[in-house]
């Protein structure tokens, strides 16, 4: 018996990556489409898995999407891209366009639940119940589990944007958020190093430049906060300005003289390079949380 | 038929409340017991209970306890007072010596989480799966639950200590938590309000002093994080300090400031004052919180 094989859309600001995917996470047919207007990119995602449909029968579609969104299905806007700054996207049924189109159950949450629902099925947070997966890349973005069950409430979380401790002083910069400015996004965002480093990439500072001691910064504050709100078994970050990997380790003893003990877990003051940790899937994370997603909508 | 009884045992840092109360949250036989040491309070909390038992038959009974505790069954502490900075009680296994005192089932949380379950049942957060509890008082603790779960976890939240944004060229004050002296607890607590104004309560400040203008941005940054971060369906805020009532308003004003638009929801654009709330419970949402984790620990 062959596995059961699963569609897959990260769908993404910039780009949307579609594959299709089985329940051990492997991937396979993926391609990248580029995020434009939904009458231009959602007829290339349509075709795609129409033509993959011809050969497979894909049990489900699972859709890992930029937000805000509407994850609620006792909502009467369930399925929706709702209030995004990208206007042709705005109010848009992305669910009940795809499940017209294809014919087969749908799974949906934000990117961020996505991959976070990706790392437990098969990356670092196998077995645990709570955790979170935090993105730092063009934006920041988070998602998670409390209890065994990806984090909704109200709408969705959307941790990038939480307020962190700000030293003007110390840095000068105000912020790129165009929200908030000075939120955790609009501090240490990739946009924000570029602009107040005034480089083209990120990355294109080496790792001793003073730029990722207060990357780290920021980020050992949110993380102080995540871990405060919610206890976390583990904080998963990924994302394009984690590739800057010395970031970690200086997270890490951040985080623990910020938390100053007052959070007296091992696994925070002795075993942080577990608790602190980039994804387990890679850059896969996003992708394989749109099988799991599919994976769920099938099973429920 | 009588209705069923349950012991409830609310256990802070300076006194610990024990009462009886049922499944509709009625509470009778309430006394007050001083927190000293265990040695000292826990005989008069016992003898308080047999007393009752020899008329009475307790389902069982909850507490509600002052932390860090480990609140997990499947941890070998489970039951324990934790690192409490109150040494006597530090290690102090308080759901083993109830059990063994009393002879019933024991439920056990936090007293913020107990307050929060308190809530859920007959007061202010009745019919939602995710929201936050607050107090802010001697000390700013907060619990809450997660799609119907209590908030647990790695321990359990401490979000009394998160970081928020502090200008101390508005508010020079440096705080007063021992461990991160300007966290959230640090600017925003009782004790803080009375060493930055110079007076013996926080309570003494008339409610137009500018006093309660710095507490209500505090306490508006943290409910913007908690709702970035944990997407609750309400915010309720409890504990001495807000008794001053106009700050409910300003934190509601702020918040809405501060989140900037970029939560599009009417509950906290418009409904506001059904979002950030005084606890529906008034002063007993913690022993009403006790009372409902012994009725759980019951039912279980």
């Amino acid at each position: 018996m062959t596995s059961r094989l699963f569609g897959a859309i990260e769908a993404g600001g910039t780009k949307f990556i579609c594959a299709v995917g089985d329940s051990s996470g492997n991937i396979s047919k993926r391609v990248m489409i580029p995020t434009t207007t939904p009458e231009e990119t959602m007829p290339k995602v349509f075709d795609y898995f129409k033509e993959i449909q011809k050969e497979i029968k894909l049990a489900s579609v699972g859709i890992a999407c930029f937000g805000p969104i509407e994850p609620d299905p006792k909502s009467l806007n369930y399925g929706f891209i709702t209030t995004t700054p990208k206007l042709p996207w705005r109010n848009y049924d992305i669910v009940g366009k795809v499940q017209k189109a294809l014919g087969v159950p749908i799974g949906f949450d934000t990117d961020v639940n996505g991959a976070a629902l990706g790392e437990y099925r098969w990356g670092a947070a196998q077995g645990l119940d709570t955790f979170i997966y935090l993105t730092v890349g063009t934006g920041i973005g988070g998602g998670g589990m409390a209890d065994g069950k990806l984090l909704h409430g109200l709408m969705h979380p959307e941790m990038g944007h939480i307020f962190v401790p700000h030293d003007k002083q110390k840095d000068p910069f105000e912020g790129v958020c165009p929200y908030h400015k000075d939120c955790l996004e609009g501090l240490a965002t990739g946009p924000s190093i570029q602009k107040r480093w005034k480089v083209k990439s990120a990355l294109d500072l080496p790792p001793d430049h003073e730029a990722w001691d207060l990357e780290a910064d920021y980020l050992a504050y949110a993380a102080a906060n995540y871990t405060l709100i919610l206890s976390p078994k583990k904080i998963i970050l990924g994302g394009g300005v984690m590739k800057q990997q010395p970031l970690f380790p200086t997270i890490r003893k951040k985080l623990i003289a910020y938390l100053a003990g007052y959070i007296n877990q091992s696994l925070i003051l002795e075993k942080t390079d577990q608790y602190i940790v980039p994804p387990g899937l890679g850059q896969n994370s996003g992708i394989c949380g749109a099988v799991a997603l599919a994976e769920k909508a099938y099973g429920e």
